[in-house]
C-alpha cells in the first residue's frame, strides 16, 4: 500500500496551533504515513522549529485565513477560500490527501465537507458519528449534529453507514442497530422514529428495534441512529452530566478529612472507570457518507487526541470504508 | 379553605397496591385533607386492614378494571371505562376530587386526562413537567413526554405554564426560561427551536435564549422547554447515566480491599449528593394545562413517593395554579 497522506487543520480548535502541531509530530512515531499541515506558514514553521522530525514526512500547505468558531458556517465557507479548512478540504477533493482532520468550527467543517468533497452517490445526507461510553464498551451514535431535521430514510442510511463503520473498525460482524426512542414498542415515539422503525424492519440489518434513552448506557445496541438534534443532545448531556457528577463527587469528598483519606484509597480503582466514561471521542468523529474521509476532532483536542484522529484516519482508509459505503448505497 | 379531596389510583405502578395504599395512610399524617382511594374494593380494603387510621379521611371508590403498562393508551382509555384510571379521572371531572394521582401507564394517563378532564381554554397542548437535578438545585423541564411532535407555539405555552408553576412552587419570582438546544446562537438548532426562539423573544418571560444540553446540569435556566421527545430523552438518559455511573463506581470500588475501606470513609460525604442527583421526581410530575390537576407518579413509586405526590397536589391547589395558568392563556 502506498503511503497515506493525511491533511490536518493546524488553525482549528481551542489549543491550535501548539497542540495540533505537537500531535502531528507525535503521530509520526506510530505509523509511516505523511502528514500535510494546513495553516499559516509562519505560525506552523515556528511551532515545528521546536521539534526534530523526519522532514520527508511533514508537508506544509499555506492557508492565510482562519475560520473561527463563532462564524456562520455557510458564510465562512463561501467567503474564506484561503482558510485552513477550505484549503484542507480542497486537498482531499483534488486527491492530494486521503483524509482531512479539523478541530475547528463543526458547522463550517460539515458544510464545507458536503459542498467541497461531496456526498457519495445515493447518500441523502452524510452523518457525523461519535462513540458514547456504555457499561460494556462504546456504542456508535449517529447523527450527532450534521442534520438537525431528518427524514425517516436518512435514519435508514445512517444505520447502514454506521453498521459498516462499526463492523470494520470495531471488528464485530453484523453489529446490532437500534433507534433512539422514548419507548420500546414500535408504535412509540415521534413521527420520525415511527416511520424509520417500519423502514428499518425491512432491511437486512441486525435491527433490534427501539433503544430507550435510559438503557443506552447499558449497551442495548452497537449502532444507534437518530436525528442530529437528538444525537447532539444525547452526546452533550452525557458529557455534561458525567463532568458535573465527577465535579460534585470531588466537591463532596473535599469537605471532610475523613472522606479525603477515603478518596485517596479509591483513586486507583476509579482511574480506569473515569477514563472509560470519556465522551470526548478522543479519536475524532468521522463524517460518514462523503466521497472521502473528513474527521471532526473535539474542539478542545490536545496532542494526544490528534494522534488518535490520525490513527482513526489510517484504520478508516485501510479498511476502505468509503468504498464499502459506496457499494451498499 | 375547605378540605381538599385528592383521588389516588391504587392499582397503577410497579408497587401497587401495597405501597400506594401505605403511602396514602402515611400522607394522612402530614395534612388534614381527604384521600379517595380508587381501585378494586376488596383489594384496597385488604391493604387498609393492616393500618389504623381516621376513617373519615379515607374514602374508597370501586373500580373493577386495571389498565396495565403495556396497553395501547387510546384503546385502554376508550374500552376500560371501569378502570381505576378512568374512574379516578372522572371523579376530578365531576368535581368530586380536586386532583388525581396515578403511577400507572403514562400514555394512558395523559390521553385520559386530556380526553376526560380537558384542556384549559387557550392551551393547545398540555405538557408533563418534571424536575431535573442540576448543580444548583432543580430545573423544571417540559414537555417530558406528552407531545412527541410539537409546533413552535406549543413551546411558548409550555414556557408560560412552566414559569407560573416554578414561580409558585419554588417561590422564585420571574424565573428564567430557556430552550433546549444544540448551540447558543439563535440561528442554531432545528426548525422547531429556531422558530420557538423568535416567538419567545417577543414574550414578557425572562427568556435567556438557548440552553445547551451540556450546560443544563450547571443550572442555566429555571425552566427549560422542548418537545416531549427531546424532554423524555433528556430525563431518561440522565436517569440512565447517573444510575450506571453509581453502579460502575460501586463495582470498581468493590474490586479491592483498600478501595472498599476508602469508600466507607466517603459514604457520609456522598450520601447527600447521591440523593440530590435523583431523577425520579419523587413528588410526581404535574400535567400542566388541564382544567384540573393530574399528577403522574413514577412507575416505581413507593409509599414515600405517594406522600410526596399528595403534598405536591396540596401546594398546587393552594397556590391555585390551574386558575393562574387559565388567566395567562
Amino acid at each position: 500500500m502506498d503511503k497515506i497522506k493525511i491533511a490536518v487543520d493546524c488553525m482549528g480548535g481551542d489549543n491550535a496551533p501548539g497542540e495540533i502541531v505537537k500531535g502531528c509530530i507525535e503521530a509520526l512515531k506510530t505509523h509511516d504515513d505523511i502528514l500535510i499541515l494546513v495553516g499559516k506558514n509562519d505560525v506552523i514553521n515556528k511551532e515545528l522549529s521546536a521539534y526534530s522530525y523526519d522532514k520527508n514526512r511533514i508537508e506544509i500547505v499555506d492557508a492565510k485565513e482562519v475560520i473561527s468558531t463563532d462564524e456562520v458556517p455557510t458564510v465562512a465557507i463561501r467567503k474564506k477560500k484561503n482558510s485552513s479548512m477550505v484549503v484542507g478540504l480542497n486537498l482531499v477533493k483534488e486527491g492530494k490527501a486521503s483524509a482531512f482532520i479539523s478541530a475547528g468550527n463543526t458547522g463550517a467543517l460539515l458544510t464545507g465537507a458536503t459542498f467541497i468533497i461531496g456526498r457519495l452517490k445515493g447518500v441523502e445526507r452524510p452523518a457525523l458519528a461519535a462513540y458514547i461510553p456504555t457499561e460494556k464498551g462504546p456504542s456508535l451514535l449517529l447523527d450527532v449534529g450534521a442534520n438537525a431535521d431528518c427524514k425517516p430514510s436518512y435514519l435508514v442510511q445512517f444505520a447502514h453507514m454506521g453498521a459498516i463503520y462499526y463492523e470494520n473498525i470495531m471488528g464485530k460482524e453484523n453489529p446490532s442497530v437500534g433507534i433512539v426512542n422514548i419507548g420500546l414498542e414500535e408504535e412509540k415515539g415521534n413521527q420520525l422514529t415511527k416511520e424509520a422503525y417500519q423502514l428499518l424492519k425491512e432491511t437486512d440489518l441486525n435491527f433490534i428495534g427501539n433503544a430507550e434513552a435510559r438503557d443506552i448506557m447499558a449497551n442495548v445496541a452497537d449502532v444507534i441512529v437518530c436525528d442530529g438534534f437528538v444525537g447532539n443532545i444525547l452526546l452533550k448531556s452525557g458529557e455534561g452530566i458525567t463532568a458535573s457528577l465527577f465535579r460534585l463527587i470531588k466537591g463532596a469528598i473535599m469537605k471532610s478529612i475523613v472522606s479525603k483519606i477515603g478518596a485517596l484509597l479509591c483513586v486507583g480503582s476509579l482511574k480506569e472507570l473515569v477514563k472509560s466514561m470519556d465522551y470526548s471521542n478522543a479519536n475524532g468523529a468521522p463524517f460518514l457518507g462523503l466521497n472521502s474521509l473528513v474527521v471532526k476532532a473535539h474542539g478542545s483536542s490536545n496532542a494526544r487526541d490528534i494522534v488518535g484522529a490520525v490513527s482513526q484516519c489510517r484504520s478508516f482508509i485501510e479498511k476502505d470504508i468509503v468504498n464499502k459505503i459506496k457499494e451498499k448505497m
